[in-house]
């Protein structure tokens, strides 16, 4: 660690502020911290790490590095219909590290916290002899038994997903300049869908007790919805021309039928994909309406025995364009679930 | 990552068997785990992080790298008496890691959670660029509002520590070859205390109701105590002659009084340092007879009116060492709390 700075120093100014308002936290200078979740609900615990130069480019900024942090762990308490409450954070940092990047890195937190309604509960610093590294545990609360799992689609269930799709991909792509359009406010649109993921807490929270499954999308739609199909034990089908593509994205993939496929197992879009029974088709329209984000229906879950393809994606004529298990696994472009 | 795995397999295969106890783990299939902690408890959690070349030599063996993670951070619950429950886990792994390695680490895990009675909740894989590095955050606990904290120390309490303080820090020293004694058996021990540390559960959990502050000694133990001070608002005095050092250690430091003196800023011990008022000394000793530990008294806890310095060492002849908040700080070796 750069020697501009003590970590005790560096705990009490710019991270113990930001556990004033979990009192389990004693302002980070106990060993460990004190959680009392109400009678009646259940803790939801997710973990993820990012590393420089394989999650974010090693120049990134260090406001956008705590957001993404942040949302990356927040879309999965979104899929499971958790309300957010707090986290612990551990940092490995390289030698390099200025006070100034922490600063902006504990600003970044900051408003993550006011924006999601979070609070830091505690936390280890350490060097890193390479690169960053990061690692969130993010604790919601949930009301007994009402988690959403993955393991929950029926047969006969729609298969809906929120927002747009396969945008993050595309502006990474645009980031690493393999493609381009002329477009700028499409390229800034995209860039900004990678760079900075917004995770559906309120849709998630509105789907408790309407969905069946859910999973976020993090991996790619295919391989997502993969995820729900195994831990279901059902097959899907999917339209290809029912999946939601932003204006940004139609610009780029219109003439590109290859592109516009591999949006479909494209990571980092933290938007849901979840499954739910038709008779609750207008209540999540409402839901929609509330959250001012769109959900698609694009596809059902059908019998295995009769397809035991996972996941089938049809065309607009109805014919299966790529399907299995193992289909869309070529694409998989990092490790992390 | 190495090409020898993929990630879904290598989770199915050496890490979901690691959560089978846990039935809100959902085998690790999910994006998040679901934890139901006991009306009238709170849970306690603490995280730390360790990274090859800083914590442990980059050629360690895996089930000593995993017996170390575990182990700090069961440290961190001693020291506030919360039995030990679950764990989530982040690794980054270098793209050399192979199934092997994988497999040790799974094993070490394997073995840490039979003999400390945990079991693993969830976690996140993802690749490293540079270092292996590892992070856990441990989930324990503990009865409503009795958890030991750093704050509750009292002028007057008596100052304690668990086993023997600076064993691990001659360790290290003895693998990096910067000291060496004729004593084969000692050197073996000393090496062993600093790699595989011995969290104190059971005397954690025994000082409920007994302790009235504790800390780990995972700084050394001025700095560890003088946590304790800062948090409680109190200064304290310990006496060199009656700080416990091993066998071992007496043959390296009988003769060596600067190195006598360092081990008591040497990290790593993971014992515990606490404070207790004088009328349970009684039950303090039927604990240490219980736990097989010694628990010694070392010093008290006084006025900060009197004495401002956090922490003095005094010695045989009553005269201060060494004092104040920094007087040890050099020593400090590294940035993790």
């Amino acid at each position: 660690m750069s020697s501009d700075f003590d970590e005790f120093e560096m705990i009490e100014r710019y991270f113990a502020p930001l556990a004033e308002g979990e009192p389990g936290a004693f302002g980070l200078t106990d060993d460990a911290a004190a959680l009392a979740i109400d009678p009646g609900k259940h803790a939801v615990v997710t973990m993820d790490a990012i590393v420089a130069g394989v999650h974010f480019p090693v120049d990134e900024n260090p406001q956008t590095i705590a957001r993404r942090l942040v949302r990356v762990n927040l879309s999965d308490l979104a899929a499971k219909g958790a309300a957010p409450r707090t986290y612990t954070l551990a940092m490995a940092l390289p030698e390099a590290t200025t006070s100034a990047w922490i600063a902006g890195f504990a600003q970044g937190l900051a408003e993550e916290q006011d924006k999601f309604g979070i609070t830091l509960l505690g936390g280890d610093t350490t060097r890193s002899r390479g690169e960053l590294m990061l690692s969130l545990t993010m604790i919601g609360e949930i009301s007994d038994k009402s988690m959403i799992l993955r393991s929950g689609a029926n047969i006969g269930d729609g298969v809906y997903v929120s927002g747009t799709i396969g945008d993050a991909m595309l502006g990474l792509a645009l980031i690493e300049e393999k493609i381009n359009t002329s477009d700028e406010v499409a390229d800034a649109y995209l860039v900004d869908r990678y760079r900075t993921p917004n995770p559906r807490v309120e849709v998630g929270l509105g789907l408790l007790g309407l969905a069946s499954a859910a999973a976020d999308v993090s991996d790619g739609l295919v391989a997502d919805l993969n995820h729900i199909c195994r831990a279901s034990r059902v097959s899907a089908e999917i339209e290809l021309d029912r999946v939601p593509v932003s204006a940004a994205a139609q610009l780029l993939v219109t003439d590109n039928q290859p592109l516009r496929l591999s949006l479909f197992s494209g990571g980092d879009d933290y938007e849901l994909v979840f499954t739910a029974p038709d008779n609750v088709s207008e209540q999540l329209q409402v839901l929609a309406a509330q959250c001012g984000v769109g959900l698609t229906r694009i596809g059902r879950i059908i019998d295995p025995d009769v397809q035991p393809s996972a996941v089938s994606v049809l065309d607009s004529n109805g014919k299966q364009l790529e399907a299995g298990d193992g289909g869309y696994k070529h694409f998989h472009r990092r490790g992390s679930r």
